[in-house]
């Protein structure tokens, strides 16, 4: 992990390869180090297309090693979606692959001179870059089929499919996860069309012959993770609720306390929650001979993931995560479980991110399009997406050009970006995170719906806009560190109910690098990182004019709580001021 | 002019119509009113097909008067193109009328309730806004046939395309002509989205029976109206080359200094320049019956318009204008005259802007959608655009969204707003101009060409950056105030090389007035109105990373002269600082 691995897609007619020392990013890894370099070398006024962005992908500080739930790896950017600088992150093999390979990260530089369409092999050996044209417009799960063909079972691959080719704005960048299924994605902002700006249409990990990477103190780090473990298994979240019922555990919950936004943003319950709950969900998983509890990387000890099987009993999707059912079900008003799964799988297929894909189609149905509820033109509509169709072109290009296209005011969005599955007029805090993230509107950059609704690591009135810049902003930054260590995120339900565990996860870090780490350290690192995006975006043109939520959220009432979104813009304006 | 009209489209589910008087905007008009009422009503971060946003419509402080040239009229509002303040002008008849009916301007606000469209009727016993289904997607000239039979010859009409009524952001708001057709458009900016999102389909104007307005001092004004009239008329631009050509004189001569852009700005001039050009047009347009030398509005006396009738002798449109022959002919390779008219008259009828249509369809042809040169390709496309087929929806949303859904990186736009027909590399006055502009892209707001090619008021190199931004600031300073007096921007080729006739304008508003105007108060009439608009547009979140062209002028060099725009960033941020 002291190389850069450095191809410049534009050469001289052909990529050029450089393997380079990490100098100056030493001791960064997943998101510090992709917005580190984002910062530090893109013009933040460059087209996202252009030959000046770079697409980074980085495994975590941690990934690598033997601590548990290391998997996350990040793609950093400057976003086509967003305008600003972008970290998509996404579990599966890769990151610990790329780790035990050596290299901190990937950068992808320059333009093409052709278009051709290349593959990146890494192994123990080194680095090729080819020309393949044969797998243009594939989709991932045909990608990845021919890629075993050709490397075998023990790889892992990043990857894109027609929509990153196509340079959609809501292109994703997939991962393999354990059964080299290409499910992982980082979905976020456009990823995949800047990787398929730059060409690059599979990058294929093998480390067989790599050892584990070691930390500094091996016995320390042992026993850290150890504890960390434990912890992670005896919290509800992480130890019983996650693995039982995935992420979608939340929609039953959430359509309860009037927070799950559904016919796009209309109201706060759905009707047909039963129908696609994390409940539900697992119980036909198991029923059909899928599996209710498995995790998406080796390592992964809370496994909140696992796999969909069709009414045959045949393998049609990873299960589909939260969010994803949010998109495509209750915000467009679709309580069908095996439509949901459908839709997750078409959009892993295509490369597509699951939550601005279910947004744009719930404002076409706004816009008439469709009617709301109706499975069938939902899984055209992605299709037609797939297919590069014109309709297809405007959905995925986002919910911001669909309602640009349709002349829709109602559009989800901050900074261009769609907004994930909780409203925040009835989740406060998660609008605030909405609407000040770098990212744009991101429920991952700053999870305030632990405290707003679950309670963990405290207890925030959901409904009020008390205290919901201090959580946010204290989420931000405490996100911003678990990012960059590869970790999953979901870590922060036991590390934010139990000091013992956030204790342990301290100790894991301070033994890798055989230091003394404490909790500052994480304040300083999310604050460096913070600032490193912050600052790229002012300089790309973001003010605090683009940190707010559409002006709907603060006039519109939503049921069934009737609220608004109460956070002044005042208040908005204090959350990175530290 | 001392009262606004004001109508509430959202009211107490019926529109609310009120006259108030004009109070705190006494003594503006034009662009000096629509900016400053929206700068002072509408929230910057509004959406701006939303409640929050309004339509104003005003005509210059000398319309309606005597005084030859002002018959042009300001369309105002946050444009949906550009996110930022927007000021749209046109020439026709509305202008003169609406002045004489005594209103300062129209100010349409609030959001319907339902779906209904409207149209408003106002002559000198009052103003009838009603419900009128019947004109649903009509096009501009079918509609105006319907409105002459209503109402008579006498009217003039301010209207929208289907375009309009679709919100696309090219949507152009329609003004009748004096032959009481729908050919000069308030073009740019999307304002024709805005009064489709307020439910009003056409605003007739009848101003029987109302007088001319008076000037304080009758006399004075006589008297300078006339010296005024006589110093265009010996101009060479305003006195010869305009009546004879058109604005279209200026292919030829573009295309010979190398600032002609082609194929979607690729080259500096166009082999098929001559047969576009004025000179070409205006034999056509005699040999045919039409008129090459005509006015746009009763008071013109420079007369730069004309008449275009197709093969067979009868009416197609009015006279293209060079930006419209050059967005529709040479940027799309099209060197036919035939298609290029019709593509104006398509235009006109649906209602879209000519300059961004041109580039929609230009990035669409270098997306691979059509050939260059393919006219057929350009008249289907526009089509698609009327009928808002899926298709349609992208181009009419503009060339930035054109390249958006088609992953092109090579967009000329600023602001979201396609530039007009002069390139920022070979021209780089204009460069300064499109970068810094409150608008947007927009030659009409500081037209550098003048001096860097046509050599009008000055001579500044067209391929230096020297120079170039205190030529701009100048020039935006006095488009400012010459477009809030109802005067047509083209008096400036006389009234900046000859200092009796710029007297002889400052005697014409100091006598309409009755007070001493000097060349310091259009400088501080030109400074309020920008000051207003960027400070808007600070608010709405533009920054100096918004005043920059997109990257590639200043890295990819444009033939013949292999120029690429060298005005440096610190130098743009000077613009303003005045």
């Amino acid at each position: 992990m002291d190389k850069i691995l450095r191809i410049d897609m534009g050469g001289d007619g052909n990529p050029e390869v450089k393997e380079v020392l990490i100098g100056e990013y030493e001791g960064l890894g997943g998101r510090a180090l992709t917005s580190g370099i984002i910062a530090k070398e893109v013009p933040p006024t460059c087209h996202a297309l252009g030959a000046e962005n770079k697409l980074v992908i980085a495994p975590g500080l941690l990934s690598g090693t033997t601590a548990a739930m290391s998997g996350r790896i990040s793609v950093g950017c400057k976003s086509p979606l967003t305008g600003g600088i972008k970290e998509a992150n996404a579990g599966g093999q890769p990151s610990q692959m790329l780790a035990r390979l050596g290299y901190a990260a990937i950068v992808l530089e320059g333009k093409p001179k052709t278009d051709d369409l290349y593959k990146v092999f890494i192994n123990k050996d080194g680095v090729q870059v080819t020309v393949d044209n044969s797998l243009r417009m594939m989709t991932n799960y045909d990608l990845i089929d021919k890629m075993k063909n050709e490397y075998g079972e023990k790889i892992s691959c990043i990857s894109i499919g027609p929509a990153g080719e196509m340079k959609m704005c809501s292109a994703s960048v997939a991962c393999t996860d354990m059964e080299l299924r290409p499910t992982r994605h980082a979905g976020r902002g456009g990823v995949g069309a800047v990787m398929g700006a730059k060409g690059v249409k599979v990058i294929i990990l093998d480390d067989a012959g790599m050892p584990m990477r070691s930390p500094k103190d091996p016995e320390k780090f042992k026993n850290a993770n150890k504890r960390f473990v434990n912890g992670l298994n005896s919290h509800a979240v992480t130890g019983e609720g996650l693995p039982a019922y995935g992420t979608n555990v939340l929609t039953n919950i959430l359509s309860e306390v009037g927070g799950y936004p559904t016919y796009n943003f209309k109201q706060g319950s759905f009707d047909g929650a039963a129908k696609i709950s994390g409940e539900t969900q697992a119980e036909t998983e198991t029923a059909r001979g899928g599996l209710a509890t498995h995790g998406c990387h080796r390592g992964c000890v809370i496994r909140c993931s696992g796999i969909f099987h069709d009414k045959d009993g045949h393998y049609l999707t990873k299960q589909p995560e939260y969010e994803t059912v949010w998109a495509h079900g209750g915000n467009c008003g679709i309580d069908d479980l095996d439509t949901v799964a459908m839709l997750d799988f078409l959009d892993d297929n295509y490369g597509v991110d699951t939550i601005e894909m279910g947004n744009a189609i719930a404002v076409a149905m706004e816009a008439g399009l469709a009617e709301f509820g109706d499975g069938e033109a939902a899984s055209n509509f992605v299709d037609e997406v797939g297919k590069g169709t014109h309709l297809g072109r405007i959905l995925g290009s986002g919910a911001a050009v669909v309602a640009r296209a349709f002349g829709v005011e109602r559009a989800p969005v901050v900074k261009g970006q769609a907004m994930p599955a909780y409203d925040p007029r009835a989740v406060q805090g998660i609008g605030v995170t909405y609407a000040t993230s770098p990212m744009g509107a991101d429920h991952t950059a700053g999870y305030a719906v632990a405290q707003n609704v679950l309670k963990v690591g405290g207890d925030v009135d959901a409904l009020k806009p008390e205290g919901q810049v201090e959580l946010s902003r204290n989420l931000q930054i405490a996100t911003a560190a678990i990012d960059s260590t590869g970790m999953c995120l979901f870590i922060a339900f036991a590390i934010l109910d139990q000091p013992e565990t956030f204790q342990a996860l301290l100790d894991i870090i301070g033994a890798y690098a055989g230091v003394e780490f404490t909790a500052d350290g994480v304040t300083v690192l999310g604050k460096k990182v913070l600032t490193d995006e912050l600052d790229f975006n002012a300089r790309a043109g973001f003010t605090h004019a683009h940190a707010r939520l559409p002006s709907y959220f603060k006039t519109e009432v939503f049921p069934p709580h009737n609220v608004t979104f109460e956070v002044t813009d005042e208040e908005l304006d204090q959350v990175f001021k530290w």
